[in-house]
């Protein structure tokens, strides 16, 4: 059962049914300013941090779903009948309803006896507000009066304590009101120098800034006071809730239209001048009043929003493909870059499923994120390359996560996710691929963001792999550390008191519990840093490197193969885990997907077998699970993992993230219908039919899935932030389309499904747009290349010489007269 | 405006209109299972810690107010009508309506449609339960089918982590369904051994445990989808927000009433017997059902409720008033000693502004609590002073908050409020003058719970005292650290960073503010250790202390008079606080109070001064204000305390908890009068009267009433966790009615307004009941007594003999022939 339909000429999602299983959400911003919003007009907005800079309150899990958002409330002053155009909070039935999420922009539109409403909400760039852009419609053939009115509820600012301080909190709000500008400045008069306004371009009747004088006593948004009496309050917050409110008196001639803007705003002054008069304590509104006037005119409006749109076209324009499955088009061409740039811009802090308040930036997320990023833009991909590698520690190891607004490491979580130093090489491979923009090596940059430890970036990767070598266990496989990849996979910890975080319980010194998902990845990481070294011609260190990943590899065929499958790990006692003589948690999706692409046993037989293992044992109908069976019960020496009930999470769960290891290296092996199969079993919009069963968005991608031993298999769960969206976008591109960058130029080394005639993809690489058509001659997998007709000797196309801003490339699909393995670098 | 009345002969308050001006709440339970249940059912119950052991989920600051408790609905299955007998969550308007708080007891009763509902809600004595006995009547003339559906919804335990983390939480819910029984066992798989149950005592006709399939989706509370279908879904919650529902078929007779019991409990298994079938992943229901069973019969019940009320009106029995003002009555024998226990047992957790999740057990608050709860329990005093000076450092300082769970101090806070170590004292003066019980002083008690670290309690209370004198500053005065019982007073941390918290940003090292409150109430606390130690013949000690109070008292003098009033403090800079030279916060409560209660000034002049100041600048209709003028902007020298706007809490707020001591100081001056007039001021009964105003519960102190800045003067905030209840009580019991406790037996000497003639009191102290009554003579406070008609020289009541267990006391009031002062020990 669908709920809305892709319109991929507009690119946008549109819904045509307000209760969706889930709120189906969109973001609004890209820069400083951010607002999650559903298809019936929840969610909230926030500067920068989702926590500290919470502009407004929302309430996670709350009865009724969805319950709080950026309402408008029309109201029919002739018969005094009110309604919510964006059907929340009120639920009338609206006679129609549409919602567009577009990229960076959502437009409700409505109908309700005959008087139409569209409210288009988007976030100019450069700015720190958000627009609604309303407009009103008499689609009748008389006159109407109406009464809108608007809500928004402030959150005194830093969102944990606005939840848990009552004692303080319902004491501290402030507001003022200027004309239609509604100032929300809690603390403001002490340590804040910024604060929100809320204004509208037409006259307004009244206001209300007290919660409780706008809704009247135990009620909701859903029949407010002032709007069932058709007028405000004006009332003024003083402690309690603060709101913003405006009433607004609305005559239409018969099939008359009116326009208005609605501004929801974040401003910072400059500390010394916090106050107008100066000695006073009113706030300083010169330059907030200044922003705010621009917009609040249709025309800069209008050009605001065409901005926007050009933004979003630039960075779509990146990779567009044609190819025969429309899935694959339409996640290649807008959502799955549309979900990177999010999961970049957002980390893991704020979604309907992420709080915003309880975690930091993780760095394993980030440098993963990043790998579907880069193409976006790859000058914002170089700082956060440099703030992660700022929060390494001298020791090699680097913080679990920090915090958005200091860039600081996150002492409580700390290190020792032993995974977490190799993803930094990954990123930094993949972004000097991408760009060739070798000069990042040399950047000088600290450990712990101290002052004085400045190293180049280069030093600061070795040490990353310093720090697994140095870390190595009985059958010289890496030490896990708390986690690696796998979070719940707490080897070294044994926790038995509920109280206690998986995370941060304390682990015990001599932790010598190894990982063969961090071994492979070590194995990805050192070939990677042996070729960097090669290409600045420091050969020793490329052997020294590629030969450690040699090593490594014989440790994974020695200790790590279970038979048909790789193991997951040893556990602290040394015994399997993920092995056939487990009695649950025979097989983990992690280790296979990564060994294989570390090129491991993909020349012996051991990767052919370990797919069929998957396929057999852990691929369902709608997605490949992570571990089978699952730990019905709870074991100690693998903490959370056996947490969960069967089937859900990591125990059992269809993991998405893992799923693109798995297509990659099917490609590896040259099995490109295995490989897309699996794409699109996961693929949103390939699933969009049964969104009923799936339940979260259709066009991005989710955490999870639930697993065939849950009682809810094929639902999905934490939608938008994760890293699927990035590692499904590498898989997509880079190995199944097969077009990936290379230190040396542009690869094309399609794996497609065999009945795809043919595909074409525009790709700009290092500022040439690379126009690919390719063709199948025969099945199999061999490109034969022709750059401007020219028949190219192998795969990668080199760097043209710079005056050259396109080329055109065409590729012949056959049988592979070598029978070549396509094992290469991952990325 | 009144929105109830107060039951007196009941011991309850009875509220008559369900939508208070805000909900008004009473506790059940008050030893390990505590619920917190308001007017029309809301609330939320835990086991021990409202934080780690959260049993049912509330939100706070929701809209609408107070969405979310234990609500049954009852559906006429003839009709398809629906409708809450509590009011909430449906709010159709009811026939009849009352909510009877009692002591540790909830009933509310209900008329719809000639249908009958009374609920009483408890926790019985000795168990973990609470129990909702439920009669329905069917008032009308004809047979009635009902259909009765239960809610709650269950919490995942830790209250934090329920609210914020979703990525874990949605997946982890788990529960089983046994007869009429839900076990909701979320995380009993893994690391707890506890769970919950839900159940009742009629056979069920189905039952819901997914909360999605209960409301349906988009549904509230308002409108669940299975109470309008009248028909549940018997749903087996996996993962999302479980809840229990029971569905029970309900036919009535004409006239005929129907008994039903539903039980929440909360259960522990031993780990080794987690499990039934031992093996299985089920819960072991044995000792649960075993428990439950018992309270499912009526009789049972009852008999429960019965023992409840004998415990209640033995605590009540410790101190009986008779006088001619019944606000003083109703408060010291009703709901001040009430309100006394429940601060005891749940210091700042949870209350409806109290959210259970961000402070531990405060040491000075309990220390606080304590005084005004010895009497009814010294048993349980005891232990909880022995765990208040296990947390002391040894340095002499101590922590500033524990956690209840383990006891431990919190180092997130830390330590360095100057005044905490000085409570110490306080509070084991009072027991012993209450008991006698001198053993406690050699209680060997560690520091910081550390094994190996014991010392007797007399030491612990030394090293209390030697932190301040070695904490002096330039004036001779106590340092303040981070704070002393102004917690927003921040003299030595300047904070500018809006996202630190005041109470734990860090503080200089040489910090140098002092503090006149501190030095004040060390002078008390000098005192009473002298007292002690003469009491065990440790003449050296006592006369090293009570020369070190002189001392004390004569920087005081020197220093901390500002010519009309006490002075505050000395901010970092040596600057004063609380001048007639500051421009703002010229006057503070506190010194004032503190300063009088240790004698300083009260021969001079100085004393009299400070309290017309008070009453000429600080003394409001509704209360003493806490500063004038108000700060009206942040000063960095002062923190937290200017952060506030003006009139709200610390900055000018009427801070109830210092009132009391501005009537001690009154009553030392002989000011019967207006020690009793500033008691009513804030007294909730002598409010109730103006509810619409004060709009909290009028059966129990508030923690503030909006001081005359504010924009809503009278306004109440913060009912039921403040130390108002402690100092209110013996502000008025041992000080106004002037009965009270000393180490050689009870003193009487009551400083009551002219007007009153007389007034009796009965009181248990040390095993004897003394019937005391009261005569006034003359004006004036001199007391002559007679007991047993014999006339006693002095006011203080010899310990009689241990075979007596009765005396009658007379007590003559008239004018004091020698004028005396009569400052003694504080408590």
């Amino acid at each position: 059962m669908k709920y809305g339909y892709f319109d991929d000429s507009k690119k946008e999602y549109v819904i045509i049914q307000p209760d969706t299983p889930l709120p189906w959400i969109n973001y609004l911003g890209c820069e400083n300013y951010f607002s999650l919003i559903s298809n019936t007009a929840g969610g909230y907005s926030f500067y920068k941090d989702a926590r500290y800079r919470r502009i407004t309150r929302y309430r996670y899990n709350n009865v009724p779903t969805d319950f709080g958002g950026r309402y408008l409330y029309i109201r029919d002053d002739d018969t005094g009948e009110y309604w919510s155009p964006t059907w929340q909070p009120i639920k009338k039935e609206l006679e129609q309803y549409r919602c567009r999420h577009g990229l960076g922009y959502t437009i409700i539109s409505s109908k309700y006896r005959d008087i139409g409403t569209k409210i288009k909400y988007f976030v100019p760039l450069g700015e720190d507000l958000e627009i609604w852009h309303v407009k009103i419609s008499n689609l009748r053939n008389i006159p109407v009066k109406l009464s809108i009115f608007s809500s928004v509820e402030f959150c005194l600012w830093d969102a944990l304590d606005d939840a848990t301080n009552y004692q303080r909190n319902l004491n501290i709000c402030e507001v003022e009101i200027e004309d239609n500008t509604i100032f929300h400045k809690s603390e403001y008069r002490e340590r804040r120098n910024h604060f929100s306004t809320f204004t509208c371009s037409e006259p307004i009747g009244g206001y209300d800034t007290q919660r409780e004088s706008f809704l009247g006593p135990y009620r909701s948004w859903e029949n407010p006071v002032v709007v069932e009496s058709g007028k405000s309050n004006n009332s003024q917050a003083f402690g309690w809730a603060p709101i913003g409110s405006h009433h607004l008196n609305l005559s239409l001639d018969k099939k008359e239209s009116k326009e208005i803007i609605f501004i929801l705003g974040y401003h910072e002054n400059d500390p010394a001048e916090k106050f107008n008069p100066p000695g006073s304590q009113e706030v300083n509104k010169k330059h907030a009043l200044k922003t705010i006037s621009q917009f609040l005119n249709v025309e800069n409006t209008q050009k605001a929003f065409s901005k926007l749109k050009t933004y979003w076209e630039c960075i779509l324009g990146k990779f567009r493909v044609e190819c025969p499955d429309i899935h694959t088009n339409r996640m290649i061409n807008i959502w799955n870059p549309y979900q990177c740039l999010i999961t970049f811009n957002l980390s893991r802090s704020a979604s309907y499923f992420e709080s915003g308040i309880s975690r930091g930036i993780g760095f394993r997320d980030s440098n993963q994120d990043l790998l579907g990023f880069i193409i976006l833009d790859p000058k914002k991909a170089r700082e956060r390359i440099i703030d992660l590698a700022a929060t390494q520690l001298e020791n090699g190891g680097v913080y679990h996560q920090y915090q958005p607004l200091t860039k600081l490491g996150n002492d409580e979580i700390g290190s020792e996710f032993n995974d977490d130093p190799l993803w930094l090489i990954l990123s930094v491979s993949m972004y000097l691929k991408e760009t060739g923009d070798l000069q990042l090596l040399d950047v000088e940059i600290p450990f712990e963001n101290m002052l004085g430890t400045e190293k180049p970036l280069i030093e600061h990767l070795e040490k990353c792999l310093m720090y697994i070598e140095k870390r190595l266990g009985p059958h010289r496989l890496p030490l896990i550390g708390r986690a690696d990849w796998n979070d719940c996979l707490n080897l070294n910890s044994f926790s038995t008191d509920p109280d206690d975080s998986f995370q941060t319980v304390p682990i015990d010194d001599h932790n010598s519990a190894e990982s063969i998902f961090i071994a492979a990845l070590y194995i990805i990481a050192a070939r990677e840093i042996a070729e960097i070294f090669q290409l600045i011609s420091k050969k020793k260190k490329a052997e020294y490197y590629n030969k450690n990943a040699e090593l490594m590899d014989l440790a994974i065929r020695e200790y790590g193969w279970d038979g048909e499958w790789f193991l997951r790990a040893y556990d602290k006692f040394g015994k399997k885990v993920g092995s056939n003589e487990c009695k649950e948690g025979k097989i983990y999706i992690e280790s296979q997907g990564m060994c294989i692409m570390a090129g491991v046993g993909t020349e012996n037989g051991m990767a052919k077998k370990s797919l069929n293992s998957i396929k057999k044992y852990l691929a369902t109908s709608h997605g490949i699970m992570l571990i089978q069976p699952p730990y019905t019960r709870y074991h100690l020496n693998l903490g959370e993992i056996s947490s969960y009930p069967p089937g859900y999470k990591e125990n059992g769960g269809i993991f998405c993230h893992a799923n693109p290891w798995v297509m990659i290296a099917e490609t590896i092996l040259g099995k490109g219908d295995q490989a897309h199969d699996y794409y699109l079993r996961i693929n949103p919009s390939a699933r969009e039919e049964i969104s009923e069963i799936h339940r979260c968005e259709p066009y991005i991608y989710s955490q999870m899935i639930a697993g065939k031993d849950s009682l809810h298999f094929g639902e999905a769960k934490n939608s938008w932030l994760t890293g699927t969206a990035a590692w499904n976008y590498i898989a997509i591109t880079n190995w199944i389309l097969g077009i990936r960058p290379t230190h040396k130029g542009l690869m094309v080394s399609p794996t497609i499904p065999n009945n795809w005639d043919n595909f074409s993809v525009s790709r700009e690489f290092r500022g040439v747009i690379y126009h690919i058509n390719v063709q199948r001659i025969a099945k199999g997998n061999f490109s034969t290349i022709y750059v401007n007709d020219q028949k190219l000797n192998g795969n990668i196309i080199p760097i043209p010489e710079s005056n050259i801003k396109s080329l055109q490339i065409r590729v012949e699909i056959s049988n592979d007269p070598n029978n070549i393995l396509k094992i290469a670098s991952y990325t």
